[in-house]
C-alpha cells in the first residue's frame, strides 16, 4: 500500500482511505466490487469495521462480492449466509464446493442473493484436484453438474468462479452453462488474458475480476487515478461499446 | 441458548457468557475447545471480541482450534493464516482443500501450529464429491496423499478432519497414516458412535470433537453441569483409563 497513507495513521485508517479512494476512482469503469475477506480480516474486529466503511462507499446500484470462499456443514452455513448477506449486504459470496450440498444450499436460499461456488479456480493449486477426472469428466466438471442441480427451485442466483487461466475449461464450461454467470479472476497479475476471456465466455454473462493490477497500479500518492487508468483500459478490452457509467456522481 | 442469559444482555454478551461458562464447566474433561467461526461472525465484530474473550478463558496448555475451514489462493492463506495463528493466537486451523497446494502451504509453514484439513467430512454433502473415485481411489484419498506430501519438509503439524460417521474411510486412512492426527466430528447429534471411531482411529493421534450434545445438553439454568456430564460421558467412552486433569484450577 502506499506509505504515505501510513504516515500518522493507524494500518486499519489506512486501508479505510486506501480502499475508500479505490472505490471512488475505479467505480465510473466498474460492475461491481470484491471484497477479500482475508485481508481485512487480517485486521481483526477493526478490519471488519473498515469493510463495512469501504461497502458504504460503494456507490448505490453497484454489486458488491464478498469472496469469502466460506464452506462449512448446513447449520454452520446458514450463519455465513446470514452474516454476509443480512449483516454486511453483500449481493454475493464466494462458496467452495468440498463439503457438496448443504454447505452451498443456504446461500442459494436467498432471493436476490447470488452465490459464486468455486468451479476451476485460477491459481498453480487450482490443478491439484480440480482436474481429476472420475467418470470420464474432471472434478470440476461433476461440481458444476451438481450445483446447477443444486440451484433448480432454489430462489437465489448460483453463478462459478472461473479462472482466467483455463481458457479452455472456460469455454467448455460455457457451452453447457450458457445462462450462468462466472465470476472470472486470474486477468492481469495471474497471467490470465482479457481478449481471450470475452471470445471463451462472453456469450453469456461474466464478471471479470482483476485486483493487484489494478489496487497497485501505483504505490505512490497518485495510486487513485493510476488504479483509474488502470481499470479503464480493462474495461475498454472486454467491452469496447460501453459507455463509462457515473458510479462516481 | 440458554433464553435466561438473554434476560437483560446483549446477545453477544449472553454468548460470551455461554461460552466461557461451557469452558470452565468442560475443561477438566477436555483436551481441546473447538471454535465455529461461523457463530462467531455472525455476531459482526462484536463477534469476534468475544471470540477473543473465550479463548482467554481456556486454561493455560490446552489446545483451541479455529474451525474455519478457509482455503484460498497463497497470497490470501497467508493472511488468513496470521489472523488465526498470530492475532488470535490458535493452535489449530482446519483448513479447505479444493483450490490445493498454494492454499494450504501457508498454514503449514508456521512451527508448532496446526492444519486439520478436510479430507473426509460427516455432513450429508461430505459424500457428493468426497468419494468421487479417480485412479481407482476417492477423492478425499487424493487429498490426504497429496497433503502429506505438502507437509514435508514444512514445520508445522498436518492433521485431517476425518468424520466418524464413515468409520470405514477413518479405518483405511488410519492404515496408510499411522502418526497423523485425526480431527474427529460428527460424533453425538451427528450420528458417529465414540466406541467404534476409537477402535477404528486411535492407534494414532485423535481429536475427536462432540459439540451440539455438550454445548446443548440443557437450555435451562444448567446448562453448564449438564455439559460437564456429557463431555465426561464421552471422555469415558474415549479414554476409560485417562484421569480427569484439572483444567479448572
Amino acid at each position: 500500500l502506499p506509505s504515505h497513507l501510513f504516515a500518522g495513521n493507524s494500518v486499519p485508517d489506512a486501508v479505510r482511505t486506501f480502499c475508500t479512494e479505490i472505490v471512488r476512482e475505479t467505480s465510473p469503469h466498474a460492475l461491481a466490487f470484491k471484497f477479500n475477506l482475508a485481508f481485512f480480516e487480517a485486521l481483526g474486529e477493526r478490519g471488519l469495521a473498515v469493510m463495512r466503511d469501504v461497502l458504504r462507499a460503494v456507490p448505490e446500484g453497484m454489486l458488491t462480492i464478498a469472496d469469502a470462499k466460506r464452506g462449512d456443514i448446513g447449520n454452520s452455513a446458514r450463519f455465513y449466509a446470514r452474516s454476509f448477506f443480512e449483516d454486511y449486504g453483500f449481493d454475493f459470496v464466494t462458496v467452495a464446493p468440498y463439503m457438496g450440498g448443504d454447505s452451498v444450499t443456504p446461500f442459494l436460499d436467498y432471493p436476490d442473493r447470488g452465490t459464486f461456488l468455486l468451479v476451476r479456480t485460477s491459481n498453480a493449486g487450482g490443478n491439484d484436484f480440480q482436474l481429476l477426472r472420475s467418470d470420464g469428466r474432471p472434478l470440476y466438471r461433476h461440481v458444476a453438474e451438481s450445483a446447477l442441480k443444486w440451484s433448480h427451485d432454489r430462489p437465489g442466483l448460483l453463478g462459478f468462479v472461473m479462472g482466467a487461466t483455463d481458457i479452455e475449461a472456460l469455454a467448455a464450461l460455457r457451452e453447457v452453462c450458457p445462462d450462468t454467470p462466472f465470476l472470472i479472476p486470474g486477468v492481469g497479475a495471474q497471467g490470465g488474458d482479457a481478449e481471450e476471456v470475452v471470445r471463451a465466455a462472453a456469450s453469456g454473462p461474466v464478471l471479470v475480476n482483476s485486483s493487484r493490477q489494478i489496487l497497485y497500479a501505483s504505490s505512490g500518492e497518485d495510486f487513485g487515478p493510476r488504479a483509474a487508468e488502470e481499470a479503464c483500459l480493462l474495461r475498454r478490452t472486454l467491452s469496447p461499446n460501453r459507455p463509462v457509467t457515473g458510479g462516481d456522481s
